[in-house]
């Protein structure tokens, strides 16, 4: 452990090297700037005095080639050993969660990059970070999407999505509005859409910092749903909001019509975002056809799909992240099936490597320019924006709460509501937005500092004593099951029967579309887009599930136990002889 | 099938469209060059006429901000679908190497962004190729090695990559030299040290082309480690003998000096490249005795490592594909021992993918830009270099062997050096060098022309010919045994028979070092790099690495016959019960 810490220390020293590398360099760069320039070593023992520079050199060295690729693998690397390095010592993460931990190395690099005048990496760019960072991470939310329960709570979902989003943000942006009046706190020069624009920026609760943290503690599957979709279906929202607030801070006065627009403009970026996700995601299953003679490549499709999804969301300003999302649910039942086992591990696999890679870099970067960015620190407002967070989340939950209960069969207690409220932390997506701002407003750097403040208060102060809170309170913890053939025989039975009933007392819910959706798949989809398309029953898709997942945790047996794991070649002795 | 054409051709048409669109939109794009500009969707019927253009958009589209990503995704696809057909009309692929038909089908799209007047993708630019699209294939070449082979044969291999390489250059550069002192073909102005440089970079024999026409038809175990590595390894000349002759082409006058600071120079860009190998090699090794906390980031290790020690053999202009391919040696072994068998099967899936897709897309580039490309047309050198380049391949492989045959256990008959000389395709790394050359060489144009000559004549003729070729002359085939653990010890006791032996007579062949280095590997490297360091004997790390390949067979059924493989979980419960 003690190599490995210094291991640690040695890559810190290396980008602090590179660092100063890259600060004495320009001058030699800048005289050489052809593709392969032939340069004497010029660090280290200087081999060739300057008089013989005519002779051929046997060192060169050409840095600014590589710069770009090589920096990148650096920071990564730096990244996932810090991982590895909170997993070594695992008490630590069983209190304080990664993210945290992340956000704090952050901070110790940015203060070393600051200390040597370093310029922060051009990576938390708002582009790099929403075509290259944020898709990762929407896939591996999307693809490992726990798809029952959510389609169970999708009303619940899109409620708090929705309508706490609208609410959170006007509610902030009118009391900071309010804040803003009085003249002791000097901020008489931010308008009523700016405040707004802000108040969009600073609701959009994330997905990821809200996951890191409940992933551990393992509430009830209900809460971590609302919470998990509610991260993801508010961007459609913030997207909107984020748009007609940023255009109407260039305009003097708000016409009604802007508004329908903006109502019409909600529709067309939420149904876009899915008619788009759906599309990419059924030519997806559909390609996956053709695939089994090139098995290599077939993994490829699965990603290539699912950017070009997002990419054209991305294009047209709809919803990125629901194309996404919907492309994933889409396709991996379908591609799932066409592809080989060996390809199913490797998607599933490297799925979540990328997604663990861009969070762990997000949440690093976010320290790292947390403290080589500019700021403008003005007390008051920051102060009431995290009050402001704090109450209109609350207030928001508790009433939205009220209004959905009667519809839900197993409708949120008080403790769910403070779980629920209480894990609304903020994350990068509202960090890129703010970065995003025109320079046009005044105050950027004031809204870049109080949004920074609002996420590290809600990563730190509320990640942390989450976990406590909720063991305290004794909200209801996890009530997963193990999945067994049995279980999903009952299930299926009871959900026939209620369908029954429901059809004899003449109403139409869930049950009656799923049943609906079952035919229409079985008749038409499974037909065009699955290679092997014989009907089959869903009880033995289930046994073929639990046998994947069989196969793939003997694989997970670490190479050298496996004469301990049963043999499979004896195995397949056994059964043949 | 029919549909599947049509989904290609839509494709087709969509780079098509695409080009178009990009072609139609510089106006609009460069008057807005915010991060997020709002415009008004100017593509179908156009929703809100200018005068109300101060209205909130419902549609915005914003392609430049996606552009890079996009294109670069399309592509990919493009060349993913191209390798689906040839694979759905598999008869084509028999005859036909998969890279004469990527070729062709760029040739093809190549025409019509040609037609369109779009300008060639900027994805071929030297340095795009060497830092992006070379190092998966070296990694996959490197991985995938087959290291027994390939050590028995380490002389040859390195006999002709050496001193092949070299005689190849210099016959050529002189050659082609004494063609230009004609006056009739109006060449006088390429002096000896262009030709010189022009032979170095015609001369290497392409790794990824050659493999590529071999996996294929099966010649035996000793030609195909050969041919694998001379390409693989001719890279450490190439490099010396391009910088060294692309130097020396400024200079009027050469001095001795420069001759001996070549050599030194060579050894240098050689022992580097391994050096490096075999450090990152070591430190991933030991990295992944520290990820069984962290599954999900495990694969990431092996290519972040394996690209660092590319990039900075190519940041300091020593062999950087010698150090990918020591790298990858290297660390096998030890990683797969360290890590998960999921992590291991998604290391070799990905890597095998990554090389894959690389390689279909530098084919397919090479047909793209050998219509786009400026060329300069001359009936004499280009038919003289095609002429020399197999003069000089051929009479190389008869000398060299005559004398590297005494040396051999079994030496090359006639037919296999007919076969190693026919087999020495160009490829694209001659393309990428070529593409490289300083603009102060008026013949540039020249040059290009006649590089892309050599690779379509090589890759089309020879690749296409050689088939029937091998197959009419009667080559030793494949001569590979079904691995099981009886060979396995057969061939273990006959080594030991054989070490003993020679060293009763005093030689130290291979088989004294690599008994030396077993020993070294068992008592410390195994005890630092592998978590699970109990010496085992080779025999049961044998039968681990069957199971492991026979689980992975498993994997590969298809999802939908899980059904009629031998059950997991029942033949669990046998053994069990």
């Amino acid at each position: 452990k003690v190599v490995f810490c210094m291991l640690f220390l040695l890559l810190l020293c290396c980008v602090g090297g590179k660092c100063e590398l890259q600060e004495t360099k320009p001058a030699a760069s800048a005289e050489l700037p052809t593709v392969n320039p032939i340069k004497p070593f010029d660090h280290g023992p200087q081999a060739f005095p300057e008089e013989e520079r005519a002779n051929l050199p046997v060192f060169t060295m050409d840095y600014p080639r590589i710069q770009v690729p090589f920096e990148f693998t650096l920071w990564i690397l730096l990244a996932s050993f810090a991982k590895i390095g909170f997993h070594i010592y695992h008490k630590i993460t069983i209190w304080i969660p990664e993210s945290c931990l992340l956000i704090s190395i952050g901070l110790i690099v940015g203060g070393i990059m600051y200390s040597v005048k370093e310029e922060p990496p051009a990576v938390l760019s708002s582009n790099v970070f929403f075509l290259y960072m944020l898709p990762p991470i929407i896939l591996d939310s999307g693809y490992f999407m726990p798809t029952r329960p959510f389609f169970e709570n999708v009303g619940t979902v899109l409620w708090y999505a929705v309508v706490g989003t609208l609410w959170n943000s006007i509610g902030i942006g009118l009391s900071l509005f309010a804040i803003c009046q009085f003249e002791v706190f000097g901020l008489q020069d931010i308008n009523l859409q700016e405040n707004l624009l802000f108040g969009a920026i600073i609701s959009a609760v994330d997905p990821v910092a809200a996951l890191n943290v409940f992933e551990d503690i393992g509430v009830n599957e209900q809460t971590y749903i609302v919470i998990f979709g509610e991260g993801l279906f508010n961007d459609a929202v913030t997207v909107v909001l984020y748009n007609m607030f940023s255009f109407l801070a260039d305009l003097p006065i708000v016409e009604s019509t802007d508004v329908f627009l903006g109502v019409a403009r909600f529709f067309v970026v939420a149904a876009g975002g899915v008619l788009f996700g759906v599309l990419f995601g059924f030519v997806a299953a559909f390609t996956t056809r053709f695939t089994h003679n090139v098995r290599q490549i077939e993994p490829l499709f699965v990603f290539m799909y699912s950017y070009l999804a997002y990419l054209v969301a991305e294009c047209f300003a709809i919803s990125s992240v629901l194309a996404l999302i919907t492309c994933a649910i889409t396709m991996k039942y379908y591609v799932e099936e066409n592809v080989s086992q060996r390809s199913c591990t490797t998607i599933r696999h490297v799925v979540k490597m990328l997604g663990t890679v861009s969070e762990t870099l997000i949440f690093f970067f976010l320290g790292v320019v947390t403290i080589t960015t500019e700021h403008e620190w003005n007390w008051a407002y920051i102060l009431f924006t995290l009050v402001f967070a704090f109450i209109w989340r609350g207030l928001g939950i508790l009433v939205l709460s009220q209004i959905v209960n009667p519809f839900r069969t197993i409708p949120f207690n008080f403790k769910d509501q403070f779980g629920l409220a209480y894990g609304g932390l903020r994350g990068a997506i509202c960090f890129a937005l703010v970065f995003t701002l025109p320079d046009t407003i005044n105050r950027k750097n004031l809204f870049v500092t109080a949004s920074i403040a609002v996420i590290i208060f809600t990563v730190f102060i509320q990640g942390i004593s989450i976990r406590p809170i909720v063991e305290y309170i004794n909200i209801r913890k996890t009530n997963k099951d193990l999945m067994t053939i049995n279980v999903e025989i009952h299930t299926r039975v009871m959900e026939h029967v209620v369908c029954g009933i429901e059809d004899l007392c003449g109403q139409w819910s869930h049950y009656y579309w799923k049943d609906k959706f079952k035919k229409f798949n079985d008749r038409i989809l499974r037909r065009i887009l699955l290679r092997d398309n014989r009907a089959e029953s869903s009880i033995v898709s289930l046994y073929k599930k639990l046998e994947l997942q069989n196969a793939i945790d003997i694989l997970d047996t670490p190479m050298g136990d496996i004469s301990a794991a049963p043999s499979l070649v004896s195995l397949r002795y056994v059964l043949f002889v």
